[in-house]
């Protein structure tokens, strides 16, 4: 969104706007689940049993939260040492977010059917977007990083991308581990899946703050 | 969203896109109230009174967007003051989001079920909900302005951090004492927490402005 | 969101993050309008009767956009002349940000009654609208270009701001004759606030973009 | 959103703000469509047959999703040359941003109405919106781009700016025969539609992120 003065003591950021469009489809992304919420009229019953019959959609709209603000914390940790932009990077860029802005609708169908006669099908969604989107975040990442595109600043810190790389390339193998434990065990593979999640909350770089 | 020039003379800011990405989450939470407004059909009755029907929506819509706007001026004044960021910060900004994108739903279940028989029941919904909301500012706050995480600016007005701990420590038993209140008078709570907001409002630093 | 450098030859602006936020509230309020359309579903009838039926749509859908537009253009233009921010530009900020948001509903309204019985409680609900949010600019310009707030950069273009407090300061007699206009004649309140749309529309500084 | 510095070693862009506020209506419009998924109730059918069934929703998400996108990266693609802004761009920004959030409308509605009886009448809704949308963006490059506005940085790279303004000029022809093609055959018009929206992916400039 911003056109960086140039010389030789400033460095240029051509990733801006890229930056604030992303930023702008994970906010909403985040913002949105909340009207999955309905209000119980009144008269319907007892309001206390009622809000708490909705259950499925408060763990939905925790998990799916949660799920998109950690995506987004890598997203700005890949960001930070990204410092040119070109085409393919916009396009692999895009992708990414479509599967983002997807994420709610697998996390509500498993809220709702959790427990269900259909628990294993609405699983299967659901560990199957993190699949792809895993490849995603692995494609975007690999291609940034090349040497061969590069986009990434000349003082960029090499232990910090090596160690986000090294981190990215157990995801797809590891969510299709979760997505073939939906034949065994559905319960199983969501827990798995949450684990994930937090482990990719955890920065592999403990100074990735400090640029 | 934007990587800063670096140099002697210019002040870096790691916290622009954390800002940006908060931004954006406040601007769709506080955009999102008006879609709860149904436009009466042709025909369905005198159009006048079908408007002046929907006044709990009016009013929640005021109040949530009374309540989400002072909470987006207080994140603003928190990151005046705030230049670094870390792990920890957006883990705790996260959260502190997830409070506010929450608030439209406990917003309208007290404005529909206000004066029936289960507003014991919305009140405490939404009384709690500020308790927590009150808690997570604390500890970003706590988190952000501790010399040991170290975020604030090396030339930050010591004396405007201190007025912000202030106030907000007394927060959460505030709203505690508004979430006691619903069990005496639901009315006395709603209003001593609508007071409340106003308390939050008020800066306390009457130059926070100056920078 | 962007804390600027700081420097003698460098202009420091504190309104970034408050131009973010409202342009966050003016774009999602713009483009939420697209919801109010409904797919037709397959065989309730011919495609095209079914789309030229929604008309009312179409039109609420194309005046809010030019409405809500024309609103940001104004924004940004009183924010190119204001350098610095307080606690009180941010609460009539808020307000004026109020009636942004708040204006598809009269313009759904007026859409759907346009032309029945109640035409004209839908036109004065959508008059009243404009009423107030005329009066908003005003109070939000008046403030922030006071000499005593002291928010405008010190080398501003006088004349520009003096041009826009003479347009402004007609708005809000202009619109209330457009209310008044109602008890006359429903169709020609509409025109009338229509015309007014274009004259703000249109820079009273020729060289607004010139800074 | 952000003033630049001014001093004869820095560039001015007068477009930030423009350019924020466009990056939120992208990223909002692109966000919506996946409100229009509808998650199956439990106990309504077997779930894997409703979710298959939802198909049209999952083609007119992904397609809406890459026209959006695509839209974005032409968009930032022409502000990497635009520096200034006046009120004129303003305008014709707008309109053509009243084009992109339309856009999720004529694509849920060819989504639903393929292969029915009522496909052309959709197929023209649809392609006429590409017409409509490719005037646009070339009123608003040639406007920017012609030496009596003067609103290009004075070091364009003046032959990149030639190859989108030859790119460009081709739309609305290509488009107008896409619309045509539909009493021909409906699905070759929407094919043909699909290939031009690569056409317009690909940057006529291969190095355009350099700047």
């Amino acid at each position: 969104m911003v056109r960086r003065a140039r010389g030789d003591r400033f460095m240029s950021s051509e990733t801006a706007r890229v930056e604030a469009f992303s930023d702008g489809v994970f906010a909403i992304a985040i913002t949105l689940l909340v009207l999955e919420f309905k209000v119980p009229a009144r008269g319907s019953g007892v309001l206390s049993f009622q809000l708490l019959r909705q259950w499925p959609y408060y763990l939905s709209f925790v998990s799916s939260f949660a799920f998109i603000g950690i995506m987004w914390i890598n997203h700005h940790r890949m960001f930070t040492h990204i410092r040119k932009s070109n085409n393919v990077l916009l396009h692999l860029n895009l992708l990414l977010l479509l599967g983002v802005t997807f994420v709610p609708f697998p996390t509500s169908v498993i809220a709702v059917h959790l427990g269900g006669p259909d628990q294993r099908a609405a699983a299967i969604l659901f560990n199957a977007t993190y699949v792809l989107i895993a490849i995603l975040f692995n494609l975007l990442w690999r291609y940034a990083s090349s040497s061969r595109a590069g986009l990434l600043s000349k003082d960029v810190d090499t232990a910090a991308v090596a160690r986000i790389t090294r981190q990215y390339s157990f995801g797809p193998v590891l969510y299709m581990i979760c997505l073939g434990l939906v034949w065994v065990n559905v319960l199983a593979s969501l827990v798995m899946n949450l684990l994930l999640a937090c482990y990719f909350a955890l920065s592999p770089s403990p100074n990735h703050g400090e640029r």
